[in-house]
């Protein structure tokens, strides 16, 4: 599920073009369903492709493709319930990104998979190359961690053998809400993050995926100019996440920040002055997704971002510390406060570095 | 295997950009393997890819990604053999078309599945669009029909019953060489035509894939601006294709138009005055593919290209002629000429219309 480009270190391609200093930027990513609803699944995929983008600080995109493999074992009625929901949830994200989806094409095939190609013709201030941290900087992440924890622990439900091995420490309510939060934040945009990059003069971003926090860190460290190492003190995890993998017995790696992600948020790095308030404007930015799931979406009710670690001299690795501090995000709508999570290492969510 | 590309009637996307006067031009395919040959396979998925570029007289393209799915019922040596020769394949192809292949990605899933994504941005008089046919222009194909029926004779070698219903009119020899004379021609790009296209002032042009030259035809004529027709006389076939439907019983309708290609050639609408030149100038041109598989590609290997049809005026419909003219076309390499074929319609390859 990982691109394998040949730009090192870099989801997405940049081609310099014969026309005036342009640059073409490409990203494609496909996967398979993990979640239920095919509409947000549509979401999903395509805010997982833009993802990329965003990493970079490309805040539009000209074109998209979208591919889908249509399922050979569904009957005629499950395709013509499934497949447009999800098409028409990868349209409605490419819109509220500002872009269209223009082209494609659809095979059929054991598994249904979605995923597609994004295109953007760039001036060279259009995106910011993410290798330029420098020691001082601090580690923004702009989406909790858990998203591979939650999704399948909505699946444990049905399983009493893994279910029970859970069941202690989260009850079914509670599972629901945390998969229903994984949904909405893998369905948001990188968008927001990608503006306030250039805002807030970001030096490196990634978006983390399938790697997890610490794979997607250790890439984007060995990417840089300088010589510098990423620490990670803080692991913001959706509420009760984190204690889920603790009682399966360190499920996933997930506090080894292994676990993988699905369109997880932009990890970057920030001049240290400049973090604080990019995590505040994120906060109070409009996040357009809120409107289409039926939040009211009103002044406020941006994305949260945590500042997770910092930037030191080093030879381009990255790390977790020894017993990080776990950031519980509470589910949106719900009364769950970071405190009242099962976790001791509970923290508020806006957390400034010990 | 057909694009759902929303652009109506086009295979490509032709998308306007921020940026002067230029557009963003996109076209993805994928697909199953259909030859044995991983290496092969890739240059055929890569000249696919491109055709629809081509289509469009377009002649260069600035980026290619590659889109694999590896088969999990593949175990790791066959994956180590299989999957670095297609890549290679098409890769060499994107080297072949003077693009390269930066981006992409692979995923595990039940069948392989290979294609890509081709995109250029170019000036307004790069491209051709495709709808300015008028009466009295001629139609021109630039490769032989038949790669559909080529491929599964070549499967029916192995299943008695299958084989027993042709062997009658073609030797297990030839099937064989009827396989490699269609894996040559899926694997030739369409570029030296699309250059053409310019030189010669095309009209219109599609390239000839899944729905046939027929279905293929259909598409283009829709399109267009002008009132017309389209009317197929000749239709060059692979040497003893013709003769397998026949004895088949109408296999895959292909003297009917209706049989699937697979990397087939450009159907143009060229100006009368234009298309022997046209035809005499692919003749002439050096094919990249030839000096690839071991050809001595010297002047004169060039491609093949013959007149077709003519169009009328009409309502935007295709139709093939009551008893089309076959144009036997010889393996090459081989001996065998036209009028040596077992069909009775068979013609020297070269035929002005009646």
């Amino acid at each position: 599920m990982h691109a394998h480009c040949s730009c090192i270190g870099m989801d997405s391609c940049v081609i310099p073009l014969r026309h005036g200093g342009l640059s073409l930027v490409q990203t494609t990513d496909f996967f398979y369903p993990l979640v239920e609803d095919p509409y947000m699944m549509g979401r999903i995929a395509c805010a997982n492709v833009l993802s990329d983008l965003y990493a970079m600080g490309i805040t539009e995109c000209d074109n998209m493709l979208m591919l889908l493999s249509v399922s050979q074992k569904m009957n005629e009625k499950e395709r013509d319930q499934v497949m447009p929901l999800m098409m028409k949830g990868f349209r409605d994200a490419a819109e509220e990104a500002g872009t269209s989806v223009t082209g494609g094409q659809t095979v059929v095939n054991p598994w249904i998979i979605v995923g597609g190609v994004a295109s953007v013709v760039c001036q060279p201030n259009d995106f910011i190359m993410p290798d330029s941290a420098v020691p001082g900087d601090v580690l923004v992440l702009t989406k909790p961690l858990g998203t591979q924890v939650a999704v399948n622990a909505h699946q444990w439900l049905d399983i009493p053998e893994k279910w029970n091995k859970i069941k202690l420490v989260i009850s079914r309510e509670e599972v629901e809400q945390a998969y229903q939060e994984a949904m909405l934040n893998m369905a948001t945009l990188n968008r927001t993050a990608a503006a306030l990059m250039h805002k807030f003069n970001a030096h490196a971003a990634t978006d983390v995926t399938g790697f997890g926090i610490i794979g997607h860190a250790r890439n984007l460290a060995q990417q840089q100019k300088n010589d510098v190492a990423f620490v990670i003190h803080n692991l913001p995890i959706i509420s009760k996440m984190a204690a889920i993998v603790k009682a399966g017995g360190n499920l996933f790696g997930l506090l080894q920040g292994t676990s993988s992600e699905t369109s997880g948020g932009l990890l970057i790095c920030l001049p240290r002055e400049q973090a604080a308030r990019f995590c505040a404007e994120m906060k109070s930015s409009r996040v357009g997704l809120s409107g289409a799931m039926g939040h009211d979406g009103g002044a406020g009710d941006g994305q949260q971002a945590w500042i997770i670690g910092i930037v030191e001299k080093g030879n381009r690795c990255a790390r977790i510390i020894d017993k990080p501090r776990i950031i519980e995000v509470p589910y949106r709508g719900s009364v769950v406060s970071a405190q009242e999570g099962s976790n001791n290492n509970a923290s508020p969510p806006e957390v400034q570095l010990t």
